[in-house]
Formats: structure tokens, C-alpha cells, sequence
């Protein structure tokens, strides 16, 4: 698909090519003087080491967008493939309250305060660096404070609009 | 994992614990007046669908760092699974030279000239907006100007320092 001569490629097309790069489902919760929140994303990635270092992408639309802002803190909660009807609640998809969406899942804490997926694949407890608006999504960088990882069970992948389990012990490597 | 008092997080337990984030895997290519060149990365994300953005994250210590910059364009190019094993090379896993590199895989382009990978899951033809040094890494943030998608095939999943493969017809969606 090709942009039209000055214009811009078309957003759906843009959607749809994204939709054919498999991502992980996380859970991006903040807790702080601007309340507790959580939001669904697949827009996360690993920055560098040293210091060790996240971004998330969040939409500047969301109500929850503030309240990450306001906290300064977030942290990133990957999500087992037996968590994926999370994925669907903290997208809002079910409408629920806050409350009920938290009741539906197990949480901790570490050091940062911010509400820790009990049984997630990992969970990045950070501190929010810089954000920088580009278009209708802020990135958040992150500077990580503490990790915790579960490492049994499976992980949730999206790909082509639907959830996918890669089970770590008993999946298929790809041929090669 | 917490890091000590007054000090930051260790980076390989930081490592560690992305190695828990599954991720698609990508060829990002560059051609122009700088040359040729190409290196896998995991690190890449949608930012906003307006204007079509998406951001990639390569190491300053990388040699095709330079290049990438001085080009002004890339195509970030989501392997099939059944390209598993263009991620070692463009790793720079087998020390094979740029031009061989190339040769392991079946090259098209589109309007701004980097080197597109037949049979990718998906390819983004890129204009690089802004850059963003962040520690060892620079952000490549990125305007998407024409996409190209292959709509058969499984993608290839990088989990746990493994290669998996979600097939897209046959694969058992998470249940939930």
C-alpha cells in the first residue's frame, strides 16, 4: 500500500501491516497521588541496559494518560497466556470499573508502589523519565527500578488481531 | 530483582527479565549515498497511526548506526518464521560480509529505495523523522510512507532467547 503523491499513507493500512508484527500484551498500571489506573498495551519496547531503560506508548486521548503523568511512575506487566482476559478488561472492552477490573486479576508491589500483575511473565517496576507527544500517542521512557519474572507458563502473543499461545517448554522452535 | 540502595538496576537482570517479553523479529535495512546495510532488531513499536509512526532502537556501538542516520530512510522488515535464520546473519552471527548477508535473502523496494524482504510478515518503508540518544541506544523515530504485507505465512516470535513460530491458520488461540 502506498501513500498518494504529498499525502500521507492511510492509517487503516498502516493498522493493518502492524496487525502482521506479533507483539506482547502488557499491562501498564500506575498507582499515586492522581489515583490507580491500568491500561492495555502492545506498544512497549526495551531501549538500552544501561541505564536500564523502557518506553511505552500511550494514547493521549486516554484518561489514563494523565494519571501515568501525574504518578511519574508506571509499571509494565507482561501477560502469561492464561492472563488474556485481562488484556480485553484493561482495554476497557467489558466496561468495568477501575475496581472491578483490578478485582479480576492478583497484585502485588515492589519498591515504586504501582500495582505488580501477580503471575505475569515479567513485571518492570519504573520510574517515568521523559515523555515525548508525537502525534496522538505519548511515549514514556522509563527508567527501570526492579524486575520480577515468573518463569513457568506461557506467553501471550497478538498477531493478526487474535491471542496466541507460546508455550515455553512444550512449543515447536521454528524450523531453521 | 531491586537494585541496590542509591544504585541502579543490574543490566542483566534487566536483560533477563525482557527475555520474558516475547517480540516479533526484524531486518532494518537502509540503502543510499551512505550504502547499503541491514541489522536485526527486536526493539521496534507502533507509535501513533497519525501520521503513520513507528520507532526502532539500534545500538550506538553498531557500525550501521552511522549509516542508518546519514541515509535518512529505512524499512523495518517483520520475519516469517520460516526466516528464522536471516535474524543470526543480520546479527552478524556467521561474520558474513554485508554484501552476503544480503545474498541469504530475496530483496524487492518501494519508493524510497531501502531494501525490502520478499516474503516478510510485513515491511514498512521509512523516513527517519527524529532521533533520540538514549544510553547505548538510539530511537529511531519513524514515518511510515508504504507498506507491503504478506498475508500467508507464520511470524516468528523471539521468546526466552528462542525462536517460536505462530502459525497464523493452525495455531490454537489462547484459550480464555
Amino acid at each position: 500500500v502506498k501513500s498518494p503523491v504529498g499525502g500521507s499513507l492511510d492509517s487503516q493500512a498502516f493498522r493493518n501491516a502492524m496487525a502482521r508484527v506479533s507483539a506482547a500484551v502488557s499491562i501498564i498500571t500506575t498507582d499515586g497521588p492522581a489515583g490507580r489506573t491500568g491500561v492495555t498495551a502492545s506498544a512497549v519496547c526495551s531501549v538500552t541496559d544501561d541505564p536500564p531503560t523502557l518506553l511505552v506508548c500511550i494514547n493521549r486521548a486516554s484518561r489514563h494518560n494523565a494519571i501515568f503523568k501525574a504518578n511519574g511512575r508506571l509499571c509494565v506487566n507482561t501477560l502469561s497466556a492464561n492472563q488474556d482476559h485481562l488484556s480485553g478488561i484493561f482495554a476497557g472492552l467489558t466496561k468495568d470499573s477501575m475496581d472491578a477490573r483490578f478485582a479480576a486479576g492478583a497484585w502485588s508491589e515492589l519498591a515504586l508502589g504501582s500495582p505488580v500483575l501477580v503471575g505475569a511473565t515479567a513485571s518492570f517496576d519504573c520510574e517515568i523519565n521523559q515523555v515525548r507527544e508525537v502525534g496522538t500517542h505519548t511515549v514514556f521512557f522509563c527508567r527501570v527500578h526492579e524486575v520480577q519474572t515468573h518463569m513457568e507458563g506461557s506467553a501471550l502473543v497478538y498477531f493478526d488481531r487474535r491471542y496466541y499461545n507460546v508455550r515455553a517448554a512444550a512449543a515447536q522452535p521454528a524450523g531453521g
